[in-house]
């Protein structure tokens, strides 16, 4: 018996770009992988126009998922959910829904895409609030995972919780640890070492039966002192903004040194096959597609100015997550949390008994 | 008339390494700035022996204020505030209090430093809490100054004013930018834009008389988009610590491919005035030396880490600030906020008056 095929629904027309980098990158990414099928959605004459020209690769690799509305980048979540309800986005999210396909993915405006995502497929019982988690390349060669990363700005101790659990869940699956290291991301020496919230969470993690490493800071994200760092979707979002445009600055000033002079130039040339592996181990293209986790099905997240390279990486996260059994794996980390915390009850409910009942 | 001296008191004990490399540091700063004079706090002999075989400078460029404790990088605040009462920070702040110092500087313990300034020093009035803050290199060329970077964990909106106004103080005086513009660290597209604090702080800002810029992401900050950047306490240090971290992360990434093997080697060598030139442009000591803003005296801490190179630096910083006027300018930047906050007032009073007396 052949391998189940994995049926992707990709959203065509969102990202900056849009058609134009989603269409020969699914090619791309459908010849690389003739296990998989790609549903996509969005309008049908613009997807043929798209496909025009593309290599035969001799099996029926895709189908259009006809969508008559398009999510902007500047779409409210409002417009996008209540106004758009034939939207490529919602379209692809549907399929999931629909046992259609395996797995979704979008380039567009973000705050959409969670909220069609999360309004389709609804959360996984356990999980008040999805969450948007990423992995940040590190110094061990490996990635970290990191969320949430925008999706929750003020968030309770059980909700970085939960975070912990799902980002273990991920990691476990998709990226193979073994009983992943968590992490949550405090600040250190200074004046005072976190917020109450934080706190509060240390103290759940405790007794969470993950694998809970203590508190780690900003610096240990690309250490790679933990496997998952778990923090709100502010702090998240800030940090990995803050790393993305270090990174930039580090390439722009790379290249305006290189390029300064002739003897510059120079040895620039003679340095190039250095530079390039070097560019090529922090091209965060190779990280591209978040997951948004916590849902009844995969979605995946392409950064919106992912070019038909980095495209395709969001495209290798869902067929990895549907693959690996993220879902699965999500659902039953759920379980088990749950179990250890009846265990936990059941036992101080027996020791308060011991207690109170004088011995015999 | 020669121009008054700039008197420097520094913790010659704190920081990880101490006197190796407080005092050489010192020596090196006091050749380069003879309108200087560094008042040397810590164990005299010590220090003392410190100072043997440095090159004499032909004038009394020290000054030892002798102290018989020192505050360690693992002590509490309460140890060191308390226990601790002639320990070699408390002197440095003291001798600022006296009038003896313009400035004082510590390379020890964040939070027992701040805590010690605060207590010897006071706060400014109008300033509730103090707040770190240093400066980030951007894309620009310049430096994006940042705060707060740990001092205060849970902010209300009238703290991030309160910090802005420091900060603005900070850039207009000692970097000399023009009415700085104000950046508030925010979160862009994703699902929420802000939690319910930064959103009441744009409001204040907005009607602050200070040049508000309005939001700002977390790329802006090497963008250089704003000359200050303002955030609470966790997530200034936790995006700092995440971007020092990444920027050893790529350091070592780019030793490690350039000793890759010999030709990768060769190309370095090749190469090396380049990446000389980039290491500089990159180098994080060259900005060493937060500010602890909002005390009635100049204080600044160095990174724990720092060499005499970077310390010195961080010495650069207090006599910048002293000679720029920086606690004249942040004082003033409160009285002209307090200015147009009751002119403010007044007028609405009179709309008031306006709209409830019926015309004549």
């Amino acid at each position: 018996m052949s391998k189940p095929e994995i049926r992707i629904a990709i959203d065509c027309m969102g990202g900056d770009i849009g058609l134009p980098v989603t269409v020969p990158a699914a090619h791309q990414f459908a010849k690389q992988n003739p296990d998989t099928r790609l549903l996509l959605a969005g309008n049908a004459a613009a997807i043929e126009a798209a496909l025009k020209g593309l290599a035969d690769l001799g099996r029926q690799w895709y189908e259009i998922l006809p969508a008559s509305e398009v999510v902007t980048m500047d779409d409210s979540v409002e417009i996008a959910l209540r106004r758009k309800k034939d939207s490529s986005m919602r379209v692809a999210a549907q399929a999931v829904k629909d046992g259609r396909a395996d797995a979704c993915v979008s380039a567009g405006n973000t705050g959409a895409w969670m909220a069609i995502s999360r309004y389709v497929l609804k959360t996984l019982d356990g999980i008040d609030r999805p969450a948007i988690a990423t992995s940040i390349p590190n110094q061990k060669g490996g990635a970290t995972t990191m969320l949430d990363l925008g999706a929750n700005v003020d968030c309770t101790a059980e909700h970085l919780l939960q975070f912990a659990i799902m980002g273990s869940a991920l990691a476990s699956t998709v990226d193979r640890h073994e009983r992943p290291t968590i992490g949550l991301l405090n600040i250190g020496e200074e004046v005072i070492k976190g917020n109450e919230v934080v706190k509060q969470a240390a103290e759940l993690l405790r007794s969470s039966g993950l694998n809970f490493y203590g508190n780690v800071e900003g610096d240990d994200i690309c250490k790679g002192t933990v496997d998952v760092v778990v923090c709100d979707g502010f702090v998240g979002n800030v940090v990995l903004k803050s790393i993305e445009g270090l990174a930039k600055m580090v390439a722009a000033m790379m290249r305006a040194e290189f390029t300064r002079d002739a003897l510059s130039m120079a040895a620039g040339v003679l340095a190039k096959p250095v530079l390039d592996r070097f560019r090529d181990r922090v091209d965060n293209r190779r990280y591209n597609g978040a997951a948004l986790l916590g849902l009844r099905g995969i979605v995946i997240k392409s950064h919106g100015s992912a070019d038909a390279y980095a495209f395709g990486y969001a495209l290798q996260r869902a067929r990895d997550a549907v693959r690996k059994g993220l879902l699965e794996g999500t659902a039953s980390a759920i379980d088990r949390l749950r179990q250890s915390l009846q265990a936990a009850a059941v036992q101080s409910a027996e020791l308060a008994n011991d207690v109170s009942d004088p011995a015999p």
